[in-house]
C-alpha cells in the first residue's frame, strides 16, 4: 500500500502541470502525511446533500473536487452519507440541540459538527441558507488542507461583518487603475454571451474566504456602465456570482443622468434627476434582483459630484439611497475627497463628513480609507472612525499596494489591517476600537488577468486576509498566514514558520524602508513607486512630496498639534493626548504630527537623524536576510513559484536600499549630519537618484 | 497492468488541474491507446546527449517533460540510449550516410532517424547545431502526440525560409494595439531582475514551431525602448529567447535621437543622426550579441520617418541598415503607408516602393501585408509581391484577427494564408506564387496574458499556423489543422474529422458574413468590429466604408480597372487578365475591381444583388451548423473549454446574423430590390443596426 501510494504520488507529478499559482489556496494537493490520511479516509467515506439549488451544487462540486484532490478519492453520494449537507429543515433526524445553535447563526453562519447517527460518525456541515453550507464546505475543505485534526469537530463561524467587499477600481477597457496584475477580469466584448471559467473561479476564491460582494467598476466612474448594454453583460457576471453568495455592486457616476438621460443636470435636488435614478435602478433590479448597489466617488479629483450644485454628500448619497431603498439595495459614498482645499489635507474627510453625520439615509454608508491620506505604508488610523455615531461606516483597506511596493515587494499586509482595526477611537471611552465602528469593509482588489491573479505570489495573502478578517475581526494575522501559507505552499512546518515570521515582518521592514517614524507620501508623482523626497514641482501644495516632511534646516515632519494646523483636534482627546507631546509621540508616528530637530531624542534613546538612519539600514537588511531566508526555502517550493519570488526579493532588497540612500542622501541636505559609522555608505550621489526614472505606469 | 493503467489514468485525471489552454500545443497527455503506447514504450527507454549548452538543455528537460507526460516514464539519461541527441561531431559511430544529409540541413534544419547501433534500435535526432536539435525534439514529440508511426523514422526536415517572426504590437504600458487576449507579457516593471515561467513558456511554444524571431513592440513605436534602462530589460528577454533560437528585435522611433539623444533632426542624410544610430545600435549589441535588428513604420498614421526630411524610405532604412550590418542585423521597413494621398489606397504602398527597388542595402527587408490594404477577411494579393526583384520581402500576416472577428469568432486563417501563397505573381511568367518572392514570414502576434494566451481557444492554430507554415510552406492547410487539433483535443478521429472541416470552412464563411464577393473595410471605425456600411463621417475619404463599397443605386464596388482607378496595372499582365473584364472576374474579387450592376449576372448564375444575399444568408446558416457540430462533440472535450468555444460560438451565430441583416438592409437601400424568397427576414430595421454601439477599443 505504502509502496503504491509512492507511485501514485510520483506519477501523479508527473501528469500535473506546472505550479501557476492560479490555483489560488485551493490547490487540493494529495495530502502527504500518509497517517493524516488515513485518519481522514476513515471518517469520509460518501456525502449526502438535501437540496437541488445551485448554491449547494456548487457546495456538492467543491467537496468532490477538494476531496477527489487531497483523499484521491471521487466521492460518493450515498444516503446516509459520512458527511451531510443539510439544512435543519430537510433532515429529519436533525438533532435538536444544533437546532437550536443555528437560531443565533443567521443567514452565513454555519457549523460544522461530527455526530452520531446510527452509531457512525457523521460530520453535519449546516446553516439556515445553502450559502451558509457552501461557507461551511469550503472551512472544512480549509481543516484537511491545513491539516487540522476532524476527528471530533464542534465549529460554529458566524460573520461579524453583513458587508464584505472587493473593490475592482476596473475601467470598461479592461485597463485597472493602480492595478498591479494585468487587465480586468471582465471581459465587457464578449459578455453577456460568454462568461469564461476564471469568472467562475473569482467566484469560488472568494466565496472560499467569506467575500460576499464586489464592486466590478472603477470609483472613477464611466457612465457607459448603467447603460442597458452594459447592465445586460453585469447580469450574466451577477449570474454567475449569486450562485456563490456574491451581490454585485457597481460605482455611479454622478453626472450620469446628463450623460446617459440627456438630462440638463444631475442636481440632487432636481426632480428630473430623482426620477432618472428611480427608474435606472428600477431597471437593474428587473435585470438583477439581488443587485448590491453603488459605490460612489464624488466631488473628489475631478469626480462630478453634488457640490457642483450647491448640495452636499448626504443630498447626493439620499438620493440614490432612495431610490436603491425599495430594493433593500445600498449606497457606499466615499469619503475620500480630495478636491476641497484645507490647509492639511489630513483634516479635509473630517471636515467635510463630521458635519453630515447623522443626515444620511439609514441605506447609506460612508466609506472610509483606514488613514486620513491616503494608503500610506503606515498611517493613524482616520479620525472619522468614531466620530460618526449616526452614520454606519465602511472600513475601505487596499489590497493593491499602490504605495506599498505594488506587484513588486512582498508585504503581508494583514499587520496592517489588524493596526488599524485594532487602535482604539475612544468614542464613549477606552475600549472602543476602529473594529467596533464598522459595519463593513471594501478591499480595493489587487486582482487581474495576471496566470496567478496577482502579480506577486505572495500577493494573494491580501486578498485572502481581508476575506478572513472581514468575516472574523478575532482572527490574528499570524493566524490567517498560516492558514494562508499551508494552503497555498505546504502544511510543512520547516517551510511554514520561516514564511509565516517572512510575512509578519514584511510590512514594518517596508515602512522603515521607504517611510519610517511617520513620514508620508514620499513617493514618485503619478505611479507612486521609488522615493522622491524632493518632489516640489506639482501646482498644487499637498500633490508634492516637500509638502508632506516639511523637512528644512531646523527638522523634519508636519506639525499637526494645537501649535500647528491641529489636525490631532479631530480625534477623541485621549488619542490627541498619545499624539500631542512630542516627548510621548510614539516614534512610529513622530513625522506624522511634529516637526522634530534633527537632534531630537527618540524614544530608543538615538537623535532623531541617526534613527532615521537606523531605521533605513536596518530594514534594508532585514529585507536582504528575507531574500536569504526563501533561499534556503527551495527545496519546499515548486521551482516556478520558487525562482519568481527569488527574483522579485533581490529586486525588493535593491529597491529598499534605493529607497534608504535617496532619501537618506536628500534629507541629510537640511540635516547637515554624518552618517553613523558602521554603515554601508551610499551607492550613489543624491543627483544620480533623482535622475532614476525607472518605473512605467499601468 | 492493464487494471493498474486504468487506476492510474482515473487518478492523474483526478489530480490534474482543469484545463486551461494555458499548455497550448504541449499538453503531453498520457497516450490512451494502449497499443500505441507499447509500441513507443518499447522503442523509448532512455535517452543521451552530447553536450551540455542551454539549448541542449532545454532539449533534454522538453525530452523528458513530453515523454513523462505521454510515456508516464521518467526517462533516464543513460549512454547508450535508445534516443540520441547528437550532432555529428559528437558521436564517434556517427553514420556517414547521415553525415552526408547534413551537409545540405543548414543551422536549422534536423534529421530524425532510425538507426541501429550494437543491433539496437535507436532514435538519432541531430542537425548540425543544438538549435537544431532542440526542433528535431520538439518534432519528435509532436509525432508522438499526433500518434504517428515512429517504428521506423527517417525524417529531413529543412526550414524554407530563415526569417520566421512574430511582430508584437504592444506597448510599453502593457496594452496592446488589436490585441483581443489581455495585456503585454513584457512585464517592463520587474524586468530585467524578474522574468517570469511565462516568458519561457512563450519561447518553448515559439521554438516548438519553428518560430525564430520576435519583435517585442509596437510598430507605432515608442522611443523609450531605445533608452539604457529599458534596453537592459530587453536583453533580460533575449537571454531567454537565445536557449530557444529565438533572436530579439525592436522596433525603431524613427526620431529617436530627437527624442532620445537631444538631436534637432533625425535627417536620415545628416551626419549626426547617423553617428547616434550606430552608437545606439552598438550599444545593444554589447547588451545583446545576436540581437535581430529593426522593424519600422515610418510616415504611415502620423509616425514619423524620412519623409518629413525630404527622403526616401530607402534613405531611412539604408541608414539604419548601415548601423546594424557590422553586427549582422537587419532592417524590416514596412510597406504599410497609409498618409501619403492618392485616389486609390489600394495604390499607395506600390506608388511609393515600388520606384524604390534596387535602392535598399542589402540588410534591408521590405514588409509587405498580405493584401493592398489592410488585413481584410479576403484581399488580392500585394501588388508589390513579384514586383521588387531587387528587394528582399517580408510577408506580413495578421493573427490577431483585426478585422476577423477579434478574439471573438472562430476563423482558421491558415487557408487565408494559403490562398495568399499561392497565388501567382506572373513575375517571370507563370509559376511564380507570391510564396517564390519571399524572403521572411512574420505574423502580428495574437498573444497576450490571457489564460489561453489567444482569447478564443481556436486562437492558438494561428499561431501554430503562421510558425509551421513559415518553416514549411509546403505545408497544407489541413495538414496544419490535423496537427493542430490532435495535440491540442485529442486524436479521436470522431473529433478531429469534424473539428477539421469547421476549421477548414470557418475563413471562407466569415468573409461570406462580412465582406462577400470582394467587398472591403466595411467594418465599424476605431475598433473594425461589427458592420458599418453606412460610415461616412470621418474626414479622409479612405477612412469611411462608403468609399470602399461605393454603392450607388446603379451598382457596387470599386472600379480599379483601366476605367477606373487602374490599380490593376499594378499587377503583371496575366494577373491584370484575370480581374480586369468583369464577365470572366472571379465572383470572390469582383467588388475588389468593379463596379458591378445590381443586376449583373455572377458566374453561379445569380444576379449580383441575389448572390449577395445568397453569401450571406448561407455564410450565417453555416455558422449555425457549426454552432451545433462544436455541441455534439462534448464528449470529446474538457467541459471548461467546450463551454468557452460553445459560448463563443453562440457569439458568432448571432453576429453573422447582425451582419448579414445590416448589410443587406443597407445594401437594398441602394438596390432597391426584394430578399428572394425563401430567407429568413431581418431580425430589426436599418435604423437598429445603425444605432447598435456594441463594441470597446481594448
Amino acid at each position: 500500500m505504502k509502496r503504491f501510494a509512492f507511485v501514485l504520488a510520483m506519477l501523479c507529478t508527473a501528469c500535473c502541470q506546472a505550479e501557476t499559482g492560479y490555483e489560488l489556496w485551493l490547490r487540493y494537493q494529495p495530502i502527504a502525511n500518509a497517517q493524516y490520511l488515513n485518519a481522514c479516509k476513515s471518517l469520509i467515506r460518501s456525502y449526502e446533500v438535501h437540496g437541488t439549488s445551485p448554491t449547494l451544487q456548487a457546495a456538492s462540486a467543491e467537496l468532490e473536487r477538494g476531496l477527489k484532490g487531497m483523499l484521491r478519492i471521487s466521492l460518493p453520494r450515498t444516503n446516509p452519507g459520512s458527511i451531510i449537507l443539510a439544512k435543519p429543515e430537510h433532515l429529519l433526524s436533525f438533532p435538536n440541540t444544533i437546532k437550536t445553535t443555528l437560531q443565533k447563526t443567521g443567514t452565513e453562519g454555519f457549523i460544522i459538527k461530527t455526530i452520531s447517527i446510527d452509531n457512525k460518525k457523521r460530520i453535519l456541515i449546516s446553516g439556515n441558507t445553502d450559502q451558509a453550507i457552501l461557507y461551511g464546505v469550503f472551512h472544512f475543505l480549509r481543516l484537511i488542507q491545513t491539516a487540522q485534526n476532524i476527528h471530533s469537530l464542534d465549529i460554529i463561524s458566524i460573520p461579524r461583518s453583513a458587508l464584505r467587499l472587493l473593490n475592482h477600481w476596473d475601467n470598461l477597457n479592461r485597463t485597472i487603475e493602480r492595478g498591479y496584475a494585468g487587465f480586468s477580469l471582465w471581459q465587457w466584448n464578449n459578455l453577456p454571451a460568454c462568461v469564461d471559467q476564471r469568472i467562475i473561479d473569482y467566484a469560488r476564491a472568494n466565496a472560499s474566504i467569506g467575500i460576499n460582494g464586489t464592486v466590478l467598476t472603477n470609483v472613477n466612474a464611466n457612465a457607459l456602465i448603467l447603460t442597458d448594454p452594459f447592465l445586460q453583460k453585469v447580469k450574466a457576471l451577477a449570474d454567475v456570482f449569486r450562485v456563490y453568495g456574491i451581490k454585485t455592486y457597481l460605482t455611479a457616476r454622478f453626472s450620469a443622468p446628463i450623460e446617459n438621460g440627456n438630462l440638463k443636470t444631475a442636481d440632487p435636488l432636481d426632480p428630473a434627476v430623482r426620477a432618472w435614478w428611480k427608474k435606472k435602478v428600477d431597471s437593474i433590479y428587473q435585470l438583477i434582483p439581488d443587485f448590491g448597489g453603488f459605490l460612489v466617488k464624488a466631488n473628489s479629483e475631478g469626480q462630478p459630484g453634488p457640490q457642483d450644485y450647491g448640495r452636499t454628500h448626504a443630498d447626493g448619497a439620499n438620493m440614490l439611497a432612495e431610490a436603491l431603498a425599495p430594493h433593500n439595495g445600498i449606497v457606499m459614498w466615499r469619503a475620500f475627497v480630495y478636491s476641497h482645499t484645507s490647509e492639511d489635507r489630513f483634516k479635509q474627510a473630517y471636515e467635510e463628513f463630521k458635519p453630515l453625520d447623522g443626515k444620511f439615509n439609514a441605506n447609506v454608508l460612508v466609506q472610509v480609507k483606514n488613514g486620513p491620506i491616503d494608503f500610506q505604508p503606515r498611517e493613524p488610523f482616520s479620525p472619522l472612525f468614531g466620530s460618526m455615531p449616526g452614520t454606519p461606516l465602511m472600513m475601505e483597506f487596499q489590497l493593491t499596494q499602490e504605495y506599498l511596493g505594488q506587484g513588486t515587494h512582498l508585504v503581508y499586509e494583514a499587520p496592517l489591517f489588524r493596526e488599524v482595526l485594532d487602535a482604539d477611537t475612544y468614542a464613549n471611552g477606552k475600549g472602543n476600537p476602529v473594529s467596533s465602528t464598522l459595519s463593513g469593509f471594501a478591499g480595493v482588489a489587487n486582482i487581474g488577468n495576471d496566470l496567478n491573479w496577482c502579480g506577486h505570489p505572495f500577493a494573494q495573502s491580501n486578498w485572502y486576509a481581508l476575506g478572513r478578517l472581514s468575516w472574523d475581526q478575532q482572527l490574528s494575522s499570524e493566524e490567517i498566514a498560516r492558514e494562508w501559507i499551508k494552503q497555498t505552499f505546504t502544511t510543512t512546518p520547516a517551510f511554514v514558520e520561516p514564511v509565516l515570521d517572512m510575512m509578519m515582518h514584511s510590512r514594518e521592514w517596508l515602512v522603515n524602508y521607504m517611510t519610517p517614524l511617520g513620514l508620508t507620501h514620499i513617493m514618485y508623482n503619478d505611479h507612486h513607486y521609488g522615493p522622491m523626497p524632493w518632489g516640489n514641482s506639482l501646482g498644487r501644495p499637498d500633490w508634492n512630496p516637500v509638502y508632506y516632511h516639511k523637512a528644512d534646516s531646523a527638522g523634519i515632519g508636519f506639525n499637526r498639534t494645537s501649535s500647528g494646523s491641529n489636525a490631532l483636534s479631530q480625534y477623541a482627546a485621549q488619542v490627541r493626548q498619545q499624539f500631542e507631546q512630542i516627548d510621548t509621540c510614539p516614534d512610529d508616528y513622530l513625522l506624522w504630527f511634529h516637526h522634530a530637530s534633527w537632534d531630537h531624542t527618540m524614544q530608543s534613546g538615538r537623535s532623531l537623524w541617526n534613527e532615521l538612519c537606523y531605521r533605513y539600514h536596518t530594514a534594508t537588511d532585514s529585507v536582504r536576510q528575507m531574500q536569504q531566508q526563501w533561499k534556503s526555502l527551495r527545496r519546499f517550493v515548486d521551482p516556478e513559484r520558487f525562482r519568481h519570488v527569488e527574483q522579485l526579493l533581490a529586486i525588493q532588497a535593491s529597491e529598499a536600499a534605493w529607497w534608504r540612500d535617496a532619501c537618506l542622501l536628500y534629507f541629510q541636505t537640511f540635516s547637515r549630519k554624518p552618517f553613523p559609522a558602521g554603515y554601508e555608505p551610499p551607492a550613489h550621489d543624491l543627483e544620480y537618484y533623482k535622475n532614476l526614472h525607472i518605473r512605467l505606469t499601468y
